[in-house]
């Protein structure tokens, strides 16, 4: 009997998928980087499955893969050879949702939106939005620390995560964290999950914080300018003016030429950048008009402001195209680097500068708030990986980064994309914790070897 | 020579004190707790102080209780026999303050409200405020992860610590952390610093996130009421109204006689609870007036509101004051459970009656927002520790606690204090996975030996 016979007889409720072209469906994510030959896929439909299968992975030493929906941007699920990939998508439960407490508690195949959705039934919301959130799930999002749209005022997954139920390497079940808003009750286990990428344990269910939604529709403005630089230096202004936007984000020329491509909005030959925020704050059609005359003191060509519905929906919207409208262009490798906000201008001219040097298109789309730029390197679909002179670009706006006081990573996390960059950053002494505390939890290290760290 | 004659010659700025009268003054805390015979006092001030000490403590083994300002309520910094104490008190510098980046970095010894009025002169806040914010240090508070007053709206020490410099147990330098919004490269070290006790490593200087202050003076209700019960129904009523308070403090009948016994504010004969509330929103004051109308809807006997800057300074002391006036009346053990907020009825309850069950003095008041309890304990002050009565109360607020789905500790950390009761909360296997932690960053166990975990 193979071992991955052992595995199915044991599982009750799970079904184990072991057709080698199913299974290579489920060892991608949505980069470029190709899988190797995984054993199997177990769909887990409960706690004890998951069990079960970290029991049998242990006793069998093999690697296990945890996923989502696979809409990952770093690899941190792309299975390798002889791995078996451990889906979470069919633990769907809401388990409980508390009005009064302003918590749920949810498995972790729950499409992020539909949690939103339910807490907005009650005048709540959960506020983490990736671009992915109506496809990625909530496990998801915890492995990667997910960030989104509406965390330039709401925080990202972490500040979210008030408790976690983990499946450890070997079976054993931690429950850390609280259902409290508040708890120093030792050391923060909750938060070391979120982000690890699956590294440390298999999250089954996480108890998160819910806000209070706002009371009304938030308001919207859109400005277009004639260079980057400006629409980078609005921002900053409108940071500084206190103006607590609840979306932030910049788009370059070449992200707006692509989505204009994909879907007419109008786009003028002389516009560089759109800037497209919110509030949502009790004052936010005034704090919109604020935002609209700094950025008209800031040189935008043109700024429109509106609270309606529908006209907010299809600005977002257009923000929400831009992956699918690079995707067009080519193969993506989508970077996510983040620095301080005052740097803004500087990463993005330094971008363009890359671009221009290697002869690489490069398509920018920022959560412009935060600092966190995503370049998107757009290569030959034909092509395996990304070609040499897209490596180079990307070294450059790395370095840059991290030279600006960044960060490689914003919100996508480390996965297997970033590992070539992760030593520049983190330096020796973080790298040897890091692994002692990777043993700690794996001492086998099967959990999503080669990930995260 | 003696082990810590060697530490005194390889120190160039520090002072080591060995007086044990002046190692006793350092020895102790806010606690009751007697400390042991510690060999001495560094005064450290500057991070290659602290690497010497950690080189010199790892090559005798010898305990290090790293110190910030002694105000802390679980016994963390109380130091025992033959240990060295390690005070961060002197290193007070604002190494940077960026109001483009809303961010500064600073030594741990600088006093927590000296941050926020830095901050202030640039139109920002650091927002965490524990009620010692005068007298007790960033280092303090990032050990404890302090929670305060306006952490009903801004959250606790943890979620303004973007990235830490820590001295290892073995005198290497980590870095963790970053100085950017976002960040997910690795594991996130600085949220497992922070709450840790000084028990992985010496924080050394912080990276934190300041915010935009609020453009005027926040307006503030007061609302008294014949009721406990009545009282933590209109804080569930205000938070599920949406009205976001900046400040939520519930102060019960024998917390206001204590106070009013030492400075007379004219308390009625009447009046079992208190509730003092802030808004500081764009609406404040149409907030406050709203919170004030749910005061009255839910049996509040007094409800005033004010937005005078004096008014409110006078109404926010009452509560500061609350701690000196309780200590005029015995030694006092105070806890510091959290519950989900809809439990705050049912918590309070439960200690009046375990107050009343064991015959022992119990004042309390709550960040009531968050769910957060403090119920003090009075007891005789010539005993050395609190009496069975006061123990046996204690132990049923804290399993009353645990079984409203709260926590031993929102915001004070389980130092010495908590010991007895964390198997209660966190399980064995927490506490294993804890214990490796520790052992990765600290594998002699000379750091805060017997605290946190």
């Amino acid at each position: 009997m193979r071992p991955i016979d052992a595995l199915v007889n044991s599982l009750s409720d799970a079904r184990v998928l072991t057709d080698p072209d199913v299974i290579d469906s489920y060892a991608r994510d949505r980069t470029f980087l190709e899988p190797g030959k995984p054993l199997g896929v177990v769909l887990a439909a409960s706690r004890d499955d998951v069990v079960t299968t970290m029991k049998w992975a242990s006793e069998h030493r093999v690697p296990v893969v945890p996923r989502g929906a696979g809409t990952g941007l770093a690899g941190a699920s792309v299975a390798g050879d002889g791995a078996i990939i451990l889906s979470l998508a069919r633990m769907t439960a809401i388990r409980e949702l508390s009005p009064a407490d302003e918590i749920a508690v949810v498995e972790p195949g729950v499409i992020t939106a539909d949690l939103d959705r339910a807490a907005r039934e009650h005048g709540l919301m959960y506020a983490p939005d990736p671009s992915s959130y109506e496809i990625s799930t909530i496990g998801g999002n915890l492995a990667t620390n997910a960030g989104g749209l509406r965390c330039v005022k709401y925080g990202v997954t972490r500040d979210s995560a008030l408790g976690l139920e983990v499946v450890l390497a070997d079976g054993r079940i931690l429950d850390t964290g609280r259902r409290t808003m508040k708890g120093v009750t030792g050391y923060d286990l909750t938060g070391l999950f979120v982000g690890s990428e699956g590294t440390l344990g298999v999250i089954t269910a996480a108890t998160v914080r819910l806000r209070r939604a706002p009371a009304g529709p938030p308001a919207t403005f859109a400005a277009e300018f004639g260079s980057l630089r400006d629409a980078g230096a609005a921002v900053s202004a409108i940071m500084a003016a206190g103006c607590q936007p609840s979306l932030m984000e910049l788009l370059d020329r070449a992200t707006l030429k692509a989505i204009n491509d994909m879907r007419n909005f109008g786009l003028e030959a002389g516009t560089k950048a759109m800037l497209i925020g919110q509030s949502d704050a009790a004052d936010g059609q005034a704090m919109a008009e604020r935002m609209e005359r700094i950025c008209m003191d800031n040189g935008a060509s043109f700024v429109a402001v509106s609270s309606s519905p529908q006209e907010t929906e299809e600005l977002i919207g257009l923000r929400r195209m831009a992956y699918d409208a690079k995707e067009r262009l080519g193969a993506c490798l989508v970077e996510d680097v983040c620095v301080p906000r005052s740097a803004l201008p500087d990463m993005i001219t330094s971008i363009e500068e890359s671009a221009a040097r290697h002869g690489v298109q490069i398509c920018t789309v920022a959560h412009a708030g935060d600092g966190n730029v995503h370049p998107v390197f757009i290569f030959d679909r034909g092509m395996a990986e990304p070609p040499a002179e897209v490596w180079a670009a990307a070294d450059e706006v790395f370095t840059r980064a991290l030279e600006l006081g960044g960060t490689l990573t914003g919100e996508h996390g480390v996965g297997l994309l970033k590992q070539r960059w992760l030593a520049m950053e983190a330096g020796p002494v973080a790298a040897e914790v890091q692994r002692g505390i990777k043993a700690v939890f794996d001492p086998l290290g099967i959990l999503n070897p080669g990930k995260a760290i």
